[in-house]
């Protein structure tokens, strides 16, 4: 198997995340806005940090790209990609749907990807080649014979510009018609593409995502059968413009595409 | 204790509701669309069924309103009020945040609420006059000393009507200033209404809702030091428009309520 000494690594690298994350749980934190806005807590910088220790300590020629601190051997060709908690929101509002995300950058391209949910005690793993395993055992995604019967997801519908607004409404009338409290569901981060994996549900929509938000689902939607593009069908680097389709049938790309245009 | 006989048999409710929904979760069954067009499967229907089956045999002299099979004895002075599954959509995508939701009213005012979320194996239970419980443990709302620094949930934008969507807008606008995607978190159901009980989250805004929907969420809410009301301040009741506010500090309705005119 390609990458099995990595993702035995990435697999520690999530065990020593949770283990930072899950005692402060519903507990009390301290938290603050960055620069952008977005929420950061205590617990995002130490589950990061702890992450950090094991590699520079045992992949001290790996680059790291954090999202609380930053990049570090910039130049490397192997990058870890790490997202301590996605959906820190959703973990300060006490939901067990956060997830720590954790990617392998190989010159640009996401191998490997982790999304860990340490409350719930679920893993998701993708190694590119390789099915996708949710706690080792083997998931796929489900087809979707037309847009009108998927479920379609997305975490806010503030992520957003005004420019993207409106595509991402075309593809939520398209696939719920006048019934959309029906088929989509609101809220979930990166959860949402591991139930997606999973066969659960059919599209998750999303925009203004980094890099460390969507490495790690790369590897875990394709190795489940499904694909991952930007919104414009690109498949995702480390370049891309942080909007993202994941389908768990890529025969319906196109009717996706098409919506949206 | 007041209504401690019907808290046992609420909690008997929710026990079997559990049984027949753990397992089927992420699994197959059977799913359509009612005449408003929201989703229901075979595991809502099961649920219900196995509540009522208790209720008929153990209260045939009460009333029962039903979210799947409707009511039975509208006369009674106690009503037994059932939703099988809140969030339907979110028990579909194998999200552990739906919540089976129990209330009793006695002459149409919800005196006792649970909201069991039974993958997480999580219960809150309410009862007036009483502390509101999370798995037998208490617990408090917060306080919230500005709107400025609430969280906010809702499940999904499009449980609004156009005309609902400007005083949501609104009130987003007031919480979250030009950065709402750090402040407001969506999905969720019944499963926002214990996390705010527990002190996670500080305000719930959501409309068109009904009685099955909201009943039991009052006494929960209003056990752990919250609020409840409708969009004009009003109390819950059989009678109400759909609309609902929870706050966990009441000190912040009155915030709310001009942030939303």
């Amino acid at each position: 198997m390609a990458y099995a000494a990595e993702l035995a690594l990435a697999n520690r690298l999530a065990e020593a995340a949770g283990a930072a994350i899950r005692p402060k749980f519903r507990g009390a934190f301290e938290h603050e806005r960055k620069h952008d806005a977005s929420p950061v807590t205590e617990v995002d910088r130490a589950a990061e940090a702890a992450m950090r220790a094991i590699l520079e300590s045992e992949r001290p020629d790996d680059g790291i790209i954090g999202e609380e601190y930053g990049r570090s051997n910039e130049a490397a060709g192997r990058q870890w990609v790490l997202d301590p908690i996605d959906g820190t929101i959703s973990f300060m509002a006490g939901r067990p749907i956060f997830g720590t995300l954790i990617a392998l950058l190989q010159d640009g391209w996401p191998v490997l990807g982790i999304i860990d949910q340490p409350i719930a005690g679920e893993r998701w793993a993708g190694v590119i080649g390789e099915g996708t395993t949710l706690n080792q055992d083997p998931v796929r995604a489900r087809s979707c014979p037309s847009l009108d019967q998927a479920v379609l997801a997305t975490s806010s519908p503030h992520y957003f510009t005004s420019q993207q607004a409106d595509p991402y409404m075309k593809l939520a009338a398209k696939v719920g018609g006048n019934e959309r409290q029906g088929t989509i569901v609101y809220g979930g981060d990166c959860y949402n593409y591991g139930l997606l994996a999973g066969g659960h549900l059919d599209v998750v929509c999303e925009a203004g995502l980094e890099i460390y938000d969507y490495a790690a689902l790369v590897p875990i939607v394709e190795g489940a059968g499904g694909t991952v593009s930007d919104w414009q069908g690109n498949p995702l680097d480390a370049d891309s413009d942080g909007t993202i389709l994941a389908l768990g049938d890529p025969a319906r790309l196109e009717d996706v595409l098409e919506a949206m245009g």
